[in-house]
């Protein structure tokens, strides 16, 4: 029997690597991408070309209105920190948090698992380039694996839910080893934080900078589409 | 200084009741309800009309597209169970039931706390009369906040996030008390699972009958606004 599996898919880097590892280990995947604010809609794209690059079996696109809530580099319109303003920073809670974001990511993903029927969530969370995010540390996932398995008719009919974060200790050089052994093409991926509208990395924010360092350390060649750099 | 709370606020009677409550213990309310599916949009009306007659300091409607999750009588176009066929599906969950519903509602809880500064939930979920969903029991309530502390900013910066279910172990009977004690105008309020478009209760609903054995308990008038019976 196929063992399907809920997949969370920003269109990012390691949420492809995550795919190919999840698909790697036999299951058939749901994925599902969320849409908020207006920074983001290019890695929905780049989600929708991992779709049919990697023979994924469903997308679910869900619209949500996290710009509501306000408070993020990510939903309002506050700048995103680049080069000396990162340093500045370090130590905090970065400006990119979003609130709650993981929790209702994982909520909906928990929906479309009992409606499914699969048994598995895997999700791209890495606690080593975590960034300062509290919903990105194992002692997170945990506590919200617990909580799914008492919500849902799954819990408690005996069976159990597993979040599965295969990268959590894992450094983005090791993440970039890891895929390119399971033939991810990068090039299809977008992990930057304030891309162009056609797509393009900025190379400078946060996001790029870890990306970067990580294929150098891989000694990964790096395909990434970036902007021309002035 | 104001205690903020967030309050799950559906427009029925229990979440009226912990309305009264909280603000009966200082708190300072900050509503949250849901848009999703058709039928709840007179629960909607009433969400508001409860925002104006109590005073509720803001009140922030979400919109959540649970219906492409399918699953469910109350967000799919599956007829609500009434009289026999209610007793026909007793010691099972329900087809009410909607997959994730109080994990997603309290996921946008949590991002309004944040977003609040404020460090208290109030919500309506009862074990008593709970129908057999899996996420109305305590400890699923308790798995929650334990993640919900750990998912967040405040929770990393050492202060404590709680959800207060005063109604958990109180039959209908006791919550009608209660609120009536505290003046709530239960007429502004509606339980029905499949109520009129102009917002009259079908009187005969699973939702429906329990209001009405709560009313006949408590010894409390029912002026809920039922249509007219056949």
């Amino acid at each position: 029997m196929t063992k399907k599996a809920i997949l969370l898919l920003s269109g990012g880097l390691d949420s492809a690597t995550v795919a190919a590892m999840a698909k790697n280990q036999g299951y058939e995947l749901y994925a599902i991408s969320f849409q908020y604010g207006q920074r983001l809609a290019v890695e929905l794209e780049a989600a929708k070309r991992l779709v049919t690059a990697m023979g994924i079996e469903e997308h679910r696109i869900v619209d949500i209105d996290l710009k509501q809530f306000g408070g993020s580099a990510l939903t309002a319109d506050i700048d995103v920190p680049k080069g000396d303003e990162i340093a500045a920073s370090e130590g905090t809670i970065p400006v990119t948090y979003v609130p709650a974001r993981n929790t209702i990511f994982l909520s909906y993903a928990l929906a479309y698992l009992e409606v499914v029927g699969a048994k598995d969530i895997f999700l791209g969370v890495n606690a080593v380039d975590y960034s300062g995010y509290p919903d990105c540390r194992p002692e997170y996932i945990k506590s919200f694996e617990t909580m799914a398995n008492l919500a849902t008719k799954i819990g408690v009919e005996g069976d159990k839910i597993t979040l599965h974060t295969p990268l959590i200790d894992m450094t983005k050089a090791e993440i970039i080893k890891a895929g390119t052994a399971l033939d991810v093409d990068y090039s299809l991926t977008i992990s930057c934080y304030d891309p162009s509208a056609d797509g393009l990395a900025c190379g400078e924010c946060d996001s790029c900078l870890l990306r970067k360092k990580g294929f150098d350390d891989a000694g990964v060649k790096d395909t990434t589409h970036y902007m021309a750099q002035s």
